[in-house]
Protein backbone atom coordinates (compact mmCIF):
# COMPACT_ATOMS: atom_id res chain seq x y z
CA UNK A 1 0.00 0.00 0.00
CA UNK A 2 1.51 3.67 -1.29
CA UNK A 3 -0.19 6.79 -0.07
CA UNK A 4 -0.15 9.70 -2.59
CA UNK A 5 0.04 13.39 -1.66
CA UNK A 6 -3.71 13.37 -2.10
CA UNK A 7 -4.26 11.18 0.64
CA UNK A 8 -2.00 13.50 2.86
CA UNK A 9 -4.22 16.38 2.16
CA UNK A 10 -7.22 14.58 2.61
CA UNK A 11 -6.21 13.54 6.01
CA UNK A 12 -4.80 16.84 6.85
CA UNK A 13 -7.90 18.44 6.04
CA UNK A 14 -10.00 15.82 8.06
CA UNK A 15 -7.83 16.81 10.80
CA UNK A 16 -8.02 20.62 10.46
CA UNK A 17 -11.91 20.54 10.32
CA UNK A 18 -12.45 17.96 13.36
CA UNK A 19 -13.61 20.10 16.03
CA UNK A 20 -15.04 19.31 19.57
CA UNK A 21 -18.43 19.62 18.80
CA UNK A 22 -21.30 21.09 21.29
CA UNK A 23 -23.93 22.57 18.99
CA UNK A 24 -25.91 20.23 17.42
CA UNK A 25 -28.77 19.71 15.66
CA UNK A 26 -31.55 17.01 16.63
CA UNK A 27 -31.59 15.21 13.39
CA UNK A 28 -31.28 11.70 13.69
CA UNK A 29 -28.13 9.97 12.42
CA UNK A 30 -29.25 6.92 10.50
CA UNK A 31 -28.44 3.37 11.69
CA UNK A 32 -25.80 2.37 8.68
CA UNK A 33 -24.17 5.60 9.16
CA UNK A 34 -23.33 4.51 12.97
CA UNK A 35 -22.60 1.07 12.03
CA UNK A 36 -19.84 2.47 9.98
CA UNK A 37 -18.31 4.71 12.79
CA UNK A 38 -18.82 1.23 14.87
CA UNK A 39 -16.51 -0.84 12.22
CA UNK A 40 -14.02 2.46 12.01
CA UNK A 41 -12.98 2.43 15.58
CA UNK A 42 -12.21 -0.78 15.66
CA UNK A 43 -9.41 0.09 13.15
CA UNK A 44 -7.75 1.87 16.51
CA UNK A 45 -4.20 0.82 18.23
CA UNK A 46 -4.77 -0.87 21.41
CA UNK A 47 -1.71 -2.33 23.14
CA UNK A 48 -1.67 -6.17 23.13
CA UNK A 49 -4.52 -6.09 20.35
CA UNK A 50 -6.34 -5.68 22.96
CA UNK A 51 -9.15 -3.46 22.32
CA UNK A 52 -10.39 -2.22 25.78
CA UNK A 53 -12.86 0.06 25.15
CA UNK A 54 -16.28 -0.66 26.05
CA UNK A 55 -19.46 1.07 25.07
CA UNK A 56 -22.89 1.40 25.99
CA UNK A 57 -25.04 3.55 23.50
CA UNK A 58 -27.52 5.67 25.97
CA UNK A 59 -31.14 5.91 24.56
CA UNK A 60 -33.17 5.47 28.16
CA UNK A 61 -34.52 9.00 28.82
CA UNK A 62 -33.46 8.64 32.68
CA UNK A 63 -30.14 7.91 31.76
CA UNK A 64 -29.59 10.81 29.89
CA UNK A 65 -31.31 13.22 32.76
CA UNK A 66 -28.58 11.65 35.47
CA UNK A 67 -26.07 12.67 32.76
CA UNK A 68 -27.20 15.93 32.13
CA UNK A 69 -27.80 16.27 35.85
CA UNK A 70 -24.01 14.80 36.80
CA UNK A 71 -23.01 17.46 34.26
CA UNK A 72 -24.39 20.13 35.30
CA UNK A 73 -23.23 19.71 38.75
CA UNK A 74 -19.76 18.99 38.23
CA UNK A 75 -19.90 22.33 35.57
CA UNK A 76 -21.63 24.52 38.43
CA UNK A 77 -18.51 22.95 40.78
CA UNK A 78 -15.76 23.54 38.07
CA UNK A 79 -17.03 27.47 37.76
CA UNK A 80 -17.16 27.88 41.27
CA UNK A 81 -13.44 27.41 41.49
CA UNK A 82 -12.37 30.35 39.27
CA UNK A 83 -12.40 34.34 40.35
CA UNK A 84 -15.00 35.92 39.26
CA UNK A 85 -13.90 37.25 35.88
CA UNK A 86 -13.05 33.62 34.75
CA UNK A 87 -16.18 32.16 36.36
CA UNK A 88 -18.03 35.10 34.66
CA UNK A 89 -16.17 33.72 30.99
CA UNK A 90 -16.41 30.21 31.94
CA UNK A 91 -20.33 30.60 32.58
CA UNK A 92 -20.58 32.03 28.87
CA UNK A 93 -19.12 29.02 27.20
CA UNK A 94 -21.34 25.85 25.77
CA UNK A 95 -19.40 23.10 27.03
CA UNK A 96 -21.41 20.25 26.15
CA UNK A 97 -24.04 19.17 23.13
CA UNK A 98 -26.02 17.22 26.16
CA UNK A 99 -29.30 19.09 25.46
CA UNK A 100 -29.65 18.06 21.47
CA UNK A 101 -27.19 15.58 20.12
CA UNK A 102 -28.98 12.70 19.22
CA UNK A 103 -26.59 10.12 19.88
CA UNK A 104 -25.33 9.64 23.35
CA UNK A 105 -21.80 7.00 24.18
CA UNK A 106 -20.98 6.35 27.69
CA UNK A 107 -16.92 4.86 27.20
CA UNK A 108 -15.31 2.89 29.49
CA UNK A 109 -11.78 0.49 29.62
CA UNK A 110 -11.66 -2.66 30.58
CA UNK A 111 -8.70 -2.44 33.30
CA UNK A 112 -8.42 -6.29 32.93
CA UNK A 113 -8.75 -7.53 29.67
CA UNK A 114 -8.20 -11.13 28.93
CA UNK A 115 -7.51 -9.90 25.01
CA UNK A 116 -3.75 -9.42 24.83
CA UNK A 117 -2.65 -11.77 27.30
CA UNK A 118 -1.01 -8.58 29.41
CA UNK A 119 1.36 -7.64 26.19
CA UNK A 120 2.65 -4.11 26.44
CA UNK A 121 0.99 -2.91 29.77
CA UNK A 122 3.16 -4.77 32.90
CA UNK A 123 5.04 -1.64 33.62
CA UNK A 124 2.57 0.57 31.96
CA UNK A 125 -1.26 -0.39 32.51
CA UNK A 126 -1.98 3.15 31.62
CA UNK A 127 -2.03 1.89 28.02
CA UNK A 128 -5.47 0.70 28.05
CA UNK A 129 -6.55 3.72 28.67
CA UNK A 130 -4.46 5.63 26.02
CA UNK A 131 -5.94 2.82 24.14
CA UNK A 132 -9.42 3.76 24.42
CA UNK A 133 -8.60 7.68 23.84
CA UNK A 134 -7.21 6.81 20.28
CA UNK A 135 -10.56 4.72 19.87
CA UNK A 136 -12.43 7.91 20.71
CA UNK A 137 -9.97 10.14 18.47
CA UNK A 138 -10.75 7.43 15.23
CA UNK A 139 -14.57 7.96 16.32
CA UNK A 140 -14.05 11.93 15.56
CA UNK A 141 -12.31 11.49 13.20
CA UNK A 142 -14.42 9.06 11.36
CA UNK A 143 -17.13 10.93 12.29
CA UNK A 144 -15.94 14.12 10.60
CA UNK A 145 -15.38 12.58 7.18
CA UNK A 146 -19.01 11.16 7.46
CA UNK A 147 -20.01 15.28 7.80
CA UNK A 148 -20.88 14.33 11.39
CA UNK A 149 -19.54 16.24 15.28
CA UNK A 150 -18.69 14.56 17.94
CA UNK A 151 -18.19 16.11 21.07
CA UNK A 152 -15.96 14.74 24.58
CA UNK A 153 -17.69 15.10 27.69
CA UNK A 154 -15.62 15.33 30.46
CA UNK A 155 -17.03 17.66 33.40
CA UNK A 156 -18.95 14.36 35.03
CA UNK A 157 -17.94 12.76 38.52
CA UNK A 158 -16.49 9.53 37.02
CA UNK A 159 -17.21 7.13 40.13
CA UNK A 160 -21.00 8.21 39.52
CA UNK A 161 -21.23 7.33 35.91
CA UNK A 162 -19.84 3.87 36.62
CA UNK A 163 -22.70 3.45 39.26
CA UNK A 164 -25.03 4.65 36.91
CA UNK A 165 -24.04 2.10 34.79
CA UNK A 166 -23.12 -0.40 37.00
CA UNK A 167 -20.58 -1.59 34.98
CA UNK A 168 -18.19 -4.00 35.61
CA UNK A 169 -15.53 -3.69 38.92
CA UNK A 170 -12.88 -3.66 36.16
CA UNK A 171 -14.44 -1.17 33.60
CA UNK A 172 -13.05 2.83 34.35
CA UNK A 173 -15.21 5.55 32.76
CA UNK A 174 -13.40 7.39 30.01
CA UNK A 175 -15.47 9.93 28.36
CA UNK A 176 -19.51 10.70 27.46
CA UNK A 177 -19.37 11.24 23.78
CA UNK A 178 -22.69 13.62 21.87
CA UNK A 179 -22.52 12.77 18.34
CA UNK A 180 -25.04 14.40 15.67
CA UNK A 181 -24.69 16.66 12.93
CA UNK A 182 -23.49 19.80 13.91
CA UNK A 183 -24.87 23.33 14.01
CA UNK A 184 -21.84 24.57 12.01
CA UNK A 185 -18.42 24.10 10.81
CA UNK A 186 -15.05 25.62 11.79
CA UNK A 187 -11.97 25.34 11.41
CA UNK A 188 -10.80 26.78 14.40
CA UNK A 189 -11.39 25.71 18.28
CA UNK A 190 -14.21 27.16 20.03
CA UNK A 191 -12.08 27.96 22.91
CA UNK A 192 -9.87 30.07 20.55
CA UNK A 193 -12.33 31.81 19.10
CA UNK A 194 -14.09 32.36 22.90
CA UNK A 195 -10.67 33.74 23.73
CA UNK A 196 -10.80 31.41 26.59
CA UNK A 197 -7.25 29.56 25.50
CA UNK A 198 -5.65 30.20 21.90
CA UNK A 199 -3.99 27.49 19.54
CA UNK A 200 -0.35 27.91 21.72
CA UNK A 201 2.03 26.91 19.57
CA UNK A 202 3.45 23.37 20.20
CA UNK A 203 7.50 22.62 19.96
CA UNK A 204 9.87 19.73 19.75
CA UNK A 205 13.06 19.94 21.58
CA UNK A 206 16.06 17.83 20.87
CA UNK A 207 18.70 15.95 22.84
CA UNK B 1 -16.82 22.39 4.60
CA UNK B 2 -18.57 19.39 3.55
CA UNK B 3 -16.29 15.63 2.69
CA UNK B 4 -17.55 13.18 0.24
CA UNK B 5 -17.60 9.50 0.21
CA UNK B 6 -13.84 10.01 -1.37
CA UNK B 7 -12.86 11.38 1.87
CA UNK B 8 -14.27 9.16 3.80
CA UNK B 9 -12.83 6.12 1.89
CA UNK B 10 -9.54 7.69 1.70
CA UNK B 11 -9.23 8.09 6.34
CA UNK B 12 -10.66 4.88 6.03
CA UNK B 13 -7.53 3.28 3.74
CA UNK B 14 -5.44 5.08 5.94
CA UNK B 15 -7.08 3.64 9.22
CA UNK B 16 -7.04 0.16 7.84
CA UNK B 17 -3.04 0.18 6.68
CA UNK B 18 -2.26 2.11 10.01
CA UNK B 19 0.22 -0.67 12.12
CA UNK B 20 2.32 -0.41 15.00
CA UNK B 21 5.64 -0.67 13.25
CA UNK B 22 8.76 -2.41 14.49
CA UNK B 23 10.69 -3.54 11.55
CA UNK B 24 12.30 -0.06 9.83
CA UNK B 25 14.62 0.58 7.65
CA UNK B 26 17.47 2.38 8.80
CA UNK B 27 16.89 5.26 5.76
CA UNK B 28 16.86 8.68 7.33
CA UNK B 29 13.49 10.59 7.10
CA UNK B 30 13.79 14.07 5.83
CA UNK B 31 13.09 16.98 7.97
CA UNK B 32 10.66 18.83 5.86
CA UNK B 33 8.69 15.48 6.58
CA UNK B 34 8.99 15.61 10.21
CA UNK B 35 7.88 19.54 10.25
CA UNK B 36 4.94 18.78 8.95
CA UNK B 37 3.98 16.02 11.26
CA UNK B 38 4.77 18.29 13.94
CA UNK B 39 2.53 20.63 12.30
CA UNK B 40 -0.20 17.64 12.35
CA UNK B 41 0.25 16.41 15.14
CA UNK B 42 -0.45 20.28 16.94
CA UNK B 43 -4.49 19.27 15.33
CA UNK B 44 -4.75 16.32 17.63
CA UNK B 45 -7.94 17.47 20.18
CA UNK B 46 -6.77 18.31 23.91
CA UNK B 47 -8.65 19.10 27.01
CA UNK B 48 -9.41 22.74 27.36
CA UNK B 49 -7.04 23.21 23.95
CA UNK B 50 -4.20 22.94 26.92
CA UNK B 51 -2.17 20.89 24.26
CA UNK B 52 -0.39 19.23 27.05
CA UNK B 53 1.82 16.88 25.25
CA UNK B 54 5.91 17.39 25.53
CA UNK B 55 7.93 16.03 22.80
CA UNK B 56 11.97 14.99 23.23
CA UNK B 57 13.48 13.93 19.81
CA UNK B 58 16.61 11.25 21.65
CA UNK B 59 19.26 11.60 18.56
CA UNK B 60 22.39 11.19 21.59
CA UNK B 61 23.38 8.12 20.95
CA UNK B 62 24.10 7.55 25.21
CA UNK B 63 20.39 8.76 25.96
CA UNK B 64 19.29 6.16 23.15
CA UNK B 65 21.07 2.90 24.66
CA UNK B 66 19.99 3.92 27.75
CA UNK B 67 16.09 3.61 26.64
CA UNK B 68 17.52 -0.09 25.09
CA UNK B 69 18.83 -0.78 28.34
CA UNK B 70 15.41 0.26 29.89
CA UNK B 71 13.25 -1.80 27.24
CA UNK B 72 15.41 -5.08 27.59
CA UNK B 73 15.29 -5.08 31.41
CA UNK B 74 11.36 -4.83 31.20
CA UNK B 75 10.58 -6.82 28.20
CA UNK B 76 12.79 -9.84 30.56
CA UNK B 77 10.76 -8.82 33.34
CA UNK B 78 7.58 -9.17 30.99
CA UNK B 79 8.93 -12.96 29.99
CA UNK B 80 9.30 -14.38 33.16
CA UNK B 81 5.81 -13.44 34.15
CA UNK B 82 4.67 -16.00 31.21
CA UNK B 83 4.38 -19.54 31.84
CA UNK B 84 6.75 -21.33 29.65
CA UNK B 85 4.35 -22.24 26.75
CA UNK B 86 3.69 -18.61 26.29
CA UNK B 87 7.15 -17.11 27.57
CA UNK B 88 8.28 -18.82 23.95
CA UNK B 89 5.81 -17.60 21.97
CA UNK B 90 6.44 -14.37 23.84
CA UNK B 91 10.14 -14.33 23.02
CA UNK B 92 9.55 -14.68 18.99
CA UNK B 93 7.70 -11.03 18.99
CA UNK B 94 9.30 -8.62 17.78
CA UNK B 95 8.39 -5.73 20.33
CA UNK B 96 10.04 -2.32 18.95
CA UNK B 97 12.05 -1.19 16.68
CA UNK B 98 14.77 0.82 18.34
CA UNK B 99 17.62 -1.13 16.32
CA UNK B 100 16.84 0.31 13.41
CA UNK B 101 14.45 3.06 13.76
CA UNK B 102 16.02 6.68 12.47
CA UNK B 103 14.07 8.93 14.50
CA UNK B 104 13.32 8.45 18.14
CA UNK B 105 10.72 10.66 19.99
CA UNK B 106 10.18 10.15 23.76
CA UNK B 107 6.62 11.72 24.71
CA UNK B 108 5.79 13.09 27.60
CA UNK B 109 2.23 14.90 29.71
CA UNK B 110 2.58 18.19 31.41
CA UNK B 111 0.03 17.43 33.99
CA UNK B 112 -0.39 21.08 35.27
CA UNK B 113 -0.25 22.97 32.23
CA UNK B 114 -1.40 26.67 32.71
CA UNK B 115 -2.78 26.14 29.37
CA UNK B 116 -6.21 25.82 29.22
CA UNK B 117 -7.12 27.28 32.60
CA UNK B 118 -8.02 24.34 33.90
CA UNK B 119 -11.37 23.61 31.74
CA UNK B 120 -12.43 20.05 31.41
CA UNK B 121 -10.26 18.66 33.58
CA UNK B 122 -11.16 19.24 37.47
CA UNK B 123 -13.17 15.83 37.86
CA UNK B 124 -11.35 14.06 35.23
CA UNK B 125 -7.43 15.02 35.14
CA UNK B 126 -6.59 11.48 33.01
CA UNK B 127 -8.11 13.87 29.92
CA UNK B 128 -4.26 15.45 30.12
CA UNK B 129 -2.70 11.92 29.05
CA UNK B 130 -6.33 11.30 27.21
CA UNK B 131 -4.89 14.57 25.10
CA UNK B 132 -1.54 12.88 24.90
CA UNK B 133 -2.58 9.88 23.50
CA UNK B 134 -4.82 11.53 20.89
CA UNK B 135 -1.74 13.67 19.80
CA UNK B 136 0.18 10.45 19.42
CA UNK B 137 -2.42 8.92 17.37
CA UNK B 138 -2.48 12.20 15.09
CA UNK B 139 0.98 11.69 14.63
CA UNK B 140 0.84 8.20 13.95
CA UNK B 141 -1.89 8.48 11.44
CA UNK B 142 0.04 11.64 9.74
CA UNK B 143 2.76 9.29 9.75
CA UNK B 144 0.85 6.72 7.63
CA UNK B 145 -0.43 8.83 5.22
CA UNK B 146 3.45 10.05 4.06
CA UNK B 147 4.10 6.12 3.79
CA UNK B 148 6.22 6.41 7.19
CA UNK B 149 5.43 3.72 9.83
CA UNK B 150 5.69 4.58 13.88
CA UNK B 151 5.98 2.13 16.60
CA UNK B 152 4.64 2.75 19.98
CA UNK B 153 6.83 1.23 22.80
CA UNK B 154 5.44 0.78 26.45
CA UNK B 155 7.50 -2.00 27.60
CA UNK B 156 9.68 0.39 29.88
CA UNK B 157 9.97 1.36 33.02
CA UNK B 158 8.44 4.90 33.22
CA UNK B 159 10.02 6.41 35.91
CA UNK B 160 13.39 5.28 34.94
CA UNK B 161 12.80 7.31 31.42
CA UNK B 162 11.48 10.85 33.25
CA UNK B 163 15.10 10.17 35.56
CA UNK B 164 16.90 9.90 32.56
CA UNK B 165 15.62 12.65 30.45
CA UNK B 166 15.40 14.96 33.36
CA UNK B 167 11.91 16.34 33.32
CA UNK B 168 10.80 18.99 35.22
CA UNK B 169 8.31 17.10 38.00
CA UNK B 170 4.55 17.81 36.54
CA UNK B 171 5.56 15.69 33.15
CA UNK B 172 4.59 11.99 33.12
CA UNK B 173 6.33 9.68 30.38
CA UNK B 174 3.33 8.77 27.73
CA UNK B 175 5.62 6.93 25.27
CA UNK B 176 8.36 5.96 23.26
CA UNK B 177 8.18 6.13 19.32
CA UNK B 178 9.66 4.92 17.06
CA UNK B 179 9.52 6.37 13.25
CA UNK B 180 10.53 5.94 10.20
CA UNK B 181 10.18 3.80 6.86
CA UNK B 182 8.61 0.57 7.43
CA UNK B 183 9.81 -2.40 5.93
CA UNK B 184 6.96 -3.71 4.63
CA UNK B 185 3.17 -2.59 5.10
CA UNK B 186 0.21 -4.66 6.34
CA UNK B 187 -3.61 -4.29 6.55
CA UNK B 188 -3.53 -6.81 9.63
CA UNK B 189 -1.88 -6.41 12.69
CA UNK B 190 1.46 -8.47 13.83
CA UNK B 191 -0.03 -9.98 16.88
CA UNK B 192 -2.86 -10.90 15.14
CA UNK B 193 -0.85 -12.52 12.10
CA UNK B 194 1.59 -14.14 15.18
CA UNK B 195 -1.57 -15.48 17.03
CA UNK B 196 -0.58 -13.64 19.64
CA UNK B 197 -3.71 -11.98 20.18
CA UNK B 198 -6.69 -12.34 17.15
CA UNK B 199 -8.73 -9.29 15.94
CA UNK B 200 -11.58 -9.31 18.38
CA UNK B 201 -15.12 -7.95 17.77
CA UNK B 202 -15.91 -5.16 19.48
CA UNK B 203 -19.38 -4.51 20.16
CA UNK B 204 -21.56 -1.71 21.44
CA UNK B 205 -24.18 -2.43 23.90
CA UNK B 206 -27.98 -0.65 23.67
CA UNK B 207 -29.27 0.73 27.00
Amino acid sequence: MKFDTADAACLERILTWRRDVRHFLTDPVPEDLIDRLTTAMAFAPSVGNARPWRVIRVEDPGLRAAIRANFEEANRDAAGAYDDADRAEYLRLKLAGLDAAPVHLAVFTETAPEAGRGLGRRTMPETLMQSTAMAIHTLWLAARAENLGLGMVSILDPKAVEALFAVPPGWRFSAYLCLGWPAFTDDTPLLHRAHWQENAPTRWERR
